[in-house]
């Protein structure tokens, strides 16, 4: 089970990375059921991110699966197109979202990453993630 | 303007007194413009609250008012009965979300508490509102 | 049919009497079919009332009547308890939306008036409405 | 921090734009929170862009960028693909859009414009921006 100090100890290392890139970042970390744990908002971060970096949590989990990875069978022609306007709007079909393991390997909640490219938005996620598996 | 370690500060605060009364909570901060800086779910708090603390700090700085005094004004047959349907449903109307004033005593956001009885969330609140104006 | 400049005149009007009574307000107009035809936030009202402004002009229109007046038959218990509810959420019944007339007395639209106490949103869309008959 | 007044000067150059060109338009501007400070709708302009216009204004705001920039990385296979769906389908992916900045380079707002082609949105949009920026 993931705890507000996991997601905050997630939240924390993709702060960190977002500060090394220089891009301000909306984080969010669900936990199993999808749902919020916690979230922050960098000074200067976007606002329309604050719902994105929600959403692409809740995505990863919602599927588990990255967003990055969703994306990839969800443009027009792809066997998941139109999966984007499904859950009242919340599924996310690009990159920053990923899914949290457990040390078993089981999938106990994700993280959602919006503020910057999509390869921003991955590299911090990732960041996250990483320390909530280390 | 309301930072990031402002809202932490404001978090930090309101989780202590969370503690201290034993009843696990949702705590939200928003910006001048009502916009999410930061939110968190204490372990254990309920699921439905994570929505109501966002939304209750909205409501406070929205109309730069107390959500227990809205409250007041907003039962059948108030002058503002009806208010709680407005605004997409992100109108709270029952205890727990303050605004919080800056130096010179203008609103720069507000809080939001959900988790526990309108009493306890208000205590949390006030908690967590005084950590900003001091 | 009510135009623009219309929808100016009575928001300057109303504007003025919002200034004479020291409460900062949102104003909005709607035209015959219920749609926004112009709306302005005075420096200083609050958030929350863009969206009740708006909506307090739809329903004195949308249902040809004042939303105070409306307000006395939809309280627990009355006739139409529960129309708050009704059309996305958009109808407002407490005070400040009124319909305006053209000059052979049919509706033509309708002003819609939040940021202060229910008398004096109501005073300021009587204000403004006064400025459309004359 | 942007003023009714300089939301008036913006809309008030935006509309002799439009009807220099002929093009009746709804013109909204947004404020830093993206938060709703002023719209019009010029006589004959279409009901539908009522919302368009005002969240296109959201839209570039909350991403600080033109909606006909954010449009260009948002198409199907592109990086932001299927961000329209986030904000509650309040993401406006095509031209009228532009952040409005203080004199200091600082994002204070938006303007947003709906009522003709894109490229006739965009020219009216421009038109307004430039009137705050000077």
């Amino acid at each position: 089970m993931l705890t507000l100090k996991d997601a905050r100890r997630v939240i924390e290392a993709a702060e960190k990375k977002a500060e090394e890139i220089g891009q301000p970042m909306n984080i969010a970390v669900v936990d199993a059921g999808a749902q919020l744990l916690a979230h922050i908002r960098m000074d200067g971060a976007w606002i329309g991110s604050i719902d994105i970096s929600i959403n692409k949590a809740f995505t990863a989990r919602a599927f588990d699966i990255s967003t990055e990875e969703l994306a990839r069978n969800s443009q027009p022609g792809d066997q998941f197109f139109g999966i984007h306007a499904s859950n009242q709007d919340r599924v996310m079909i690009f990159a920053g979202g990923i899914p949290l393991k457990g040390s078993d390997g089981s999938i106990v909640g994700a993280i959602g990453v919006s503020g910057g490219s999509g390869a921003q938005d991955q590299a911090v996620a990732e960041a996250g993630a990483a320390a909530h598996t280390c």
